[in-house]
């Protein structure tokens, strides 16, 4: 079939906004739309004035600093497309705004339709991030309805601002949050649409430009500590020795051994040993203690479920073998959030069309979607990563898988106007 | 065969020695008999009064700080029994000075005889810990003739004093120390005798109260960088990692099997993995880089090449198994120290009659004994260690132990001075 000529014309517009927007927020060491700041602030009302005067719109700020804008349509059946517009220090120039600003695009082209079937929000999540209080997903976790005020409330940036004082510098008070979630639930959403760059190298290596995202994944966070005795590497025969190293480093192969084990074509699990620290961690000494930190992910529950338990099973074993104790502490955990299988099927189609194939793939690092997905049916779609950088100056989608993912996702959009219209 | 009932008497004047000393040089914390201190000054003048009073003999100081006390014999064929009397900082009770008491009574028993076919020589080295300037081995490396002097003229101690100053506060030129190596060459020297706590697990494991010690380990000491590529844990799939701690973690794996298969009975080898650090050591990290430490061990030079070789062959599979770069920094060697065979087997006799046993164990830590070994025929026993504890208040070896080792040590000298009599 012949594919729709006004999509590239909206894919160059997009990309037009995201240089626009680079050049307005950033300077030689990459974006600095950090949330709440005054750059932020300039991006927010940069973002105000194009939406008034090429739709002639106002922005609606809910009561946790989000920022909506509707097309009304004949029913209240909506479609929600988002982004959001703040970034990590030094950060490159699509991470956020890639959606928010093809969310735009779509409500140009819904605004020049005849015909207006249902309602199309474009949500704009506030400090997505996390960068300056350490808490992120601040918007849409209230929007969601899972945040605990609590929790942030006395979070500190760096100059000792509290996260209270900055909210309420941009006009939203602490304790009335959650009612951005009461707002929430007023809607009547059928479909919410997320684009973003992947942030990873999974479609690199596929030489794909884009690709559609099966959900965010769940995540077990543990540290474990194996307790042994340091002693003389030269006076204690290898066979005496209770040496906490050994058992993390057999452990640690394990774990990798269990993460391939469920892993499946598009890398539906992964395991990770980031934190290793010994003691005394001397030349001359037998490792007597080894902090090792795990984190599991997938995208399935039960897997999630199974490679922690296969995972408690290496570290005992581990331990056994090398003589020494363990301990378990848990640090943080998530539970899968898959996304809706009919938008799954249906961002496929559009995939596919615009790009030949249509690449599935989990989502590593969480999302303003995850939030969503007790709420509404979710779908998300991936921006090519060039060498899988993230949160730098360097992070990039070449322009050409830029054009082809935007045209795809527009595309999705459309489709998902043409079903939720249809009911 | 009957045992000498003299050798009780003996055992009992050294530990009483040894009780003495503790009594007079340290406190709640341990000795504190480091070298050139005040407390190193006592200890000798101690040791130097109670040579005069019993012996009626002078202690000659060589230029490197060592001191000697000679019995003349009818030939100038000589026997040298050694020890330290410096500690290390809250020390034990028995490093170093065990050896040198022993000797004396070895003097003592030699004294009382109505000949003395041959000569027979207690040196008690200068500054065997090394624990003011880190250069451990001082007096014996420059009686042995391998130190160099300008690895340590400008050692500092914590107030700044250099090691030039201290020696000279001693009475110890440093420019004149390796004369001290042309004195010990004037020496007939037919046999080295040592004992030592010591400082491991082996002979506590066997339960055997002494041993005989086959010589000093060999040491290949070195780094290794693993680096790889640091990236997210959540986005990028396992079968893409450069994960630079897994290879670390196989190649120490690799390491043990490879100790382990050269260990026989008594430990000829040991191969640890002291230093593991890793980069950017957070949770959500992939490791990029990781550096880790070897330290191998043994008693054969040949065995001592094969570990190291095999090392590096496990240190490059683990790199390219794991897709990182790798590269080895040495830190530090010396060749293995075997003592004489003939005195081994002596030795062997002694520890057997006393104990009904001979167990025959290498030495992990250096000693004085390895400097003399390219001079004479050298031989050390150990005795039991303590929950292998060294360098520490807690250092002991039980008095019924301790009684046996002596026995034993005192009656290899006396088979030691009839075999050299005999020729």
């Amino acid at each position: 079939m012949a594919t729709d000529p006004t999509l590239a014309a909206s894919a160059k517009r997009v990309i037009a906004d995201l240089k626009e927007l680079a050049q307005l927020t950033s300077d030689a060491n990459g974006a600095q739309r950090v949330a709440w700041g005054p750059i932020f602030k300039k991006t927010r009302a940069w973002f105000a004035e194009k939406v008034k005067r090429e739709l002639n719109l106002d922005i609606h700020l809910d009561s946790a600093g989000n920022q909506w804008v509707t097309i009304p349509g004949d029913s209240d059946a909506a479609i929600l497309v988002a982004g959001h517009l703040d970034s990590v220090p030094n950060g490159g120039w699509l991470d956020g705004c890639l959606g928010t600003l093809s969310a735009l695009e779509i409500l140009r082209r819904y605004a020049a339709r005849p015909n207006k079937p249902v309602t199309l929000k474009l949500v704009d999540w506030a400090d997505e991030e996390g960068a300056r209080f350490g808490r992120s997903l601040v918007g849409s976790s209230a929007a969601g309805g899972s945040l605990n005020i609590e929790d942030i409330r006395n979070l500190k940036d760096r100059e000792g601002i509290t996260q209270a004082e900055a909210l309420k510098d941009c006009g939203v008070n602490i304790d009335r949050m959650l009612d951005a979630h009461k707002e929430l639930k007023q809607i009547n959403a059928k479909a919410y649409l997320e684009l973003h760059i992947e942030q990873g190298p999974v479609l690199e290596s596929m030489q794909k430009p884009t690709g559609v995202v099966l959900g965010t994944f769940g995540v077990e966070r543990h540290t474990l500590k194996f307790t042994g005795q340091a002693a003389h590497s030269g006076s204690t025969p290898i066979p005496m020795r209770r040496d906490a190293f050994l058992a993390a480093a057999q452990f640690a192969l394990a774990v990798r051994e269990i993460g391939l084990k469920y892993s499946k074509p598009g890398a539906n699990v992964v395991c990770t040993c980031g934190i290793v620290k010994v003691e005394p961690c001397i030349v001359t000494a037998v490792p007597g203690v080894c902090e090792i930190s795990i984190d599991q992910r997938a995208l399935n529950a039960d897997v999630l479920a199974n490679m922690l338990k296969e995972a408690k099973e290496a570290a005992t074993k581990a331990a056994q073998d090398n003589n020494v104790a363990l301990e378990w502490k848990k640090l943080w955990t998530i539970e899968p959030r898959p996304f809706d299988p009919k938008l799954i099927a249906l961002a496929e189609d559009a995939v596919r069309e615009i790009t030949g194939d249509a690449p599935k793939l989990p989502s590593g690092p969480l999302h303003d979607s995850a939030e969503m997905v007790p709420h509404m049916p979710v779908i998300m779609m991936f921006a090519y990563s060039s060498r899988g950088l993230s949160h730098c100056k360097e992070e990039d989608t070449p322009i050409e898988h830029l054009d082809q993912t935007l045209q795809a996702f527009l595309l999705l959009a459309d489709k998902c106007l043409a079903n939720v219209a249809a009911g």
